[in-house]
């Protein structure tokens, strides 16, 4: 059994390898338990000096001139650098738009070159802007395509494999899916389905939201086709920092994005009347993409870098398997339940907990307790292990203060009509 | 005659009623002369502050609770407040994505509106991405439509609108054009285009990147259907900030966004897996928008919303008259032609000098004489007006220093081959 002490929390963290990258972030009250690391990463104190230069030096004083003195070639530089966290080579990877607006560029340029098969695998764990970017680009295109939703296991949150595999059929186009699953934090063995699905003569095209900068990946090794992620979760590159996009080499001279803007031209700045594909992933880029978000989330990357995808996941594991133990001693009682898989090699690095007033739980945990989890519908309180600041203290203080909220019923001073959009 | 003195321009200056908002910019260097505010607006004071208070208090501090304390209602707050700017009531206006993503995305929402109707009429005079984003729709949807481009009068940057009325017919979907020429700064005269894109049963979509903040701009009252636009030229938003989409009521029912994402869906944050638009522009919300970029921008629209788009007009032709009678006195006599329209009413706010060698006199003029034009192929040297913080002085500077370089041949010190990339 776990000890269950504060100071076994503590003793974690005296030994841990990457504690000293919690001082990279700004952590302006450390009694504020911050469990939403998976929904929006702290603020890197390197992205805020950062900040500060963009707008004062290089827009300020440079003006015009930061096109050619680094902005133009940000998001194919700030791709790589990302590319090198996912197992992707230079020329993959680019910064620009959002996840959404990618996925659709990724899904109209897949479907293209599967051009006689109409059938889009996925499933309900998707996120579901990513289900609705499927639905309106098969209604759009017009072309009889469907999107096919995978079954499920008993309980909703891990997905029938065999059903998966019998789904990915020879009228499959494509087969989308995130890799972490936005509520369960389910974890799909990406090799082994983009195997399956190239066996059947699909393509993939993964969202790496979830598990980006938390979990290894190895784009190139797996023979992955595309993908899509965000980079202010576990990546810290701030509210709705711009999304990046990997198209494999093999599939660059053919894929071409349905978005034909100047930034994926070739010279754009030559002002040709007549589009041409930039060469490689370029191709995908669109408009001006926004650079002060882009760049403050270039300097945002450094801890991730620096620390590392595999220690990372290492402490990632940790902690969630210790979240997990302290729920099942503490929470279990009280009617708390895990809805996350218990095999760590198949969960991300948050712990979602099902209680039926998840929300009211949540709000008692906000607005009087200092710990910031998140809630989803319809009763699942996430904690996100942000392994580059997340301690092992706080994830004691998490479990411990919800464990007062359920056992004190704390909850019950709050209205289970929902409030504000988060 | 004009006077030629630069005394006679510090006179301008001294009884300019809008002199006062230059002091709300970042002047860094007042010798150095910027005369590119029409591709990149200076820093507002305004605007640097909100970038720290953004980043170390909201994002640093508030963390996730950001989205309930503004973020979330940003895309339409400052969408509004852009269309108090060009005669669009409330909730027509949202800032999203960059300029040639919502084209995209209001192209193939018009175009599903004229279902019969295969002809896009545009001309040669657009930015070079809107064509390509046309060409690109045309190609996408894979249902005959064709992109039209109409013809221009002899020198080739003022539309033959006699062309403009005999190509819009009863096969014609949508008319595409620039309210203001990129190049030549031609404005386009909006009601009656407008109009008689009605007459044929069309619809119109306006890029208004070039001419928002400078030209007093009536959609409502104009009747037009759609229209999109820059925010980091005049209006000053920062490098890429992102852009805006208009969306006429009487179509809001009916126009659907090609990229269904979750934040034009109501109630995101509720994770239904079925799309439903959400009701008026904020349908056109696709993924996460760049929140740093956006609220920055915010800030800096102010100096242009306190000053008033009828008083920055009256300076802005003013200004650009000034320029065009030095040019034709210092600078004709070199060989130096004006390329812009001489009738202000349809002249945007920079002007469009040719000049054989222009592309090494830009250099010249950037790399020693402290002014910062911008050259676009194959012989335009443009200055922009931006009558918020450019001074008469400047003008005068601008052309005086642009007499010596072409006068005492200093460009021939410098290679024709293209540098740099803008």
């Amino acid at each position: 059994m776990i000890d269950l002490r504060r100071t076994y929390a503590e003793s974690l963290d005296a030994n841990d390898e990457l504690a000293v990258f919690r001082s990279r972030f700004l952590i302006a009250d450390p009694d504020r338990i911050y469990m939403d690391g998976n929904s929006l990463g702290r603020l890197p104190q390197a992205a805020a000096s950062r900040a500060s230069q963009v707008v004062m030096d290089e827009w300020g004083e440079g003006l015009i001139g930061g096109w050619n003195a680094g902005w133009y070639e940000a998001p194919r530089r700030v791709g790589d650098a990302i590319g090198a966290l996912i197992g992707a080579g230079p020329g993959q990877v680019i910064v620009t738009d959002s996840t959404s607006v990618n996925l659709f560029k990724l899904v109209a340029a897949s479907l293209a070159l599967r051009p006689e098969r109409h059938r889009i695998i996925t499933d309900s764990l998707n996120f579901p802007s990513d289900l609705y970017i499927l639905q309106g680009a098969a209604e759009l295109l017009g072309r009889g395509h469907t999107v096919v939703s995978i079954g499920m296991q008993a309980g909703g949150e891990v997905p029938d494999l065999g059903d998966l595999s019998a789904a990915v059929d020879s009228d499959t186009a494509i087969v989308v899916l995130s890799h972490a699953a936005y509520k369960s934090a389910y974890l799909y063995h990406m090799e082994s389905v983009t195997r399956l699905a190239h066996e059947r003569g699909a393509l993939v095209v993964w969202d790496l939201s979830h598990s980006v900068g938390v979990v290894p990946i190895e784009l190139d090794r797996w023979e992955v086709d595309f993908a899509v992620g965000c980079t202010y979760k576990y990546l810290n590159g701030g509210p709705g920092a711009p999304a990046f996009l990997y198209v494999s080499t093999p599939l660059q001279e053919r894929a071409r994005s349905p978005i034909w803007g100047w930034f994926g031209r070739d010279s754009p700045f030559a002002f040709d009347l007549r589009y041409e594909p930039a060469p490689g992933a370029a191709r995908f880029l669109a408009g001006t993409p926004p650079i002060l978000s882009l760049l403050v989330m270039e300097a945002a990357l450094e801890p991730t870098i620096e620390a590392g995808t595999s220690r990372l996941r290492r402490k990632s594991v940790a902690q969630t398997e210790y979240l997990i133990a302290l729920a099942d001693e503490l929470l279990a009682p009280l009617g708390v339940a895990v809805a996350s898989p218990r095999e760590s090699e198949r969960r991300g690095s948050h712990v979602s907990l099902r209680h039926p007033e998840g929300y009211r739980v949540a709000q008692a945990l906000i607005d009087e307790m200092k710990v910031i989890p998140d809630f989803r519908e319809p009763d699942l309180l996430r904690f996100g292990c942000a392994p580059l600041y997340t301690t092992y203290a706080d994830i004691w203080e998490a479990i411990d203060r919800t464990r007062r909220v359920i056992g004190e019923r704390m909850f019950e001073r709050y209205s289970p009509v929902r409030r504000g959009v988060t």
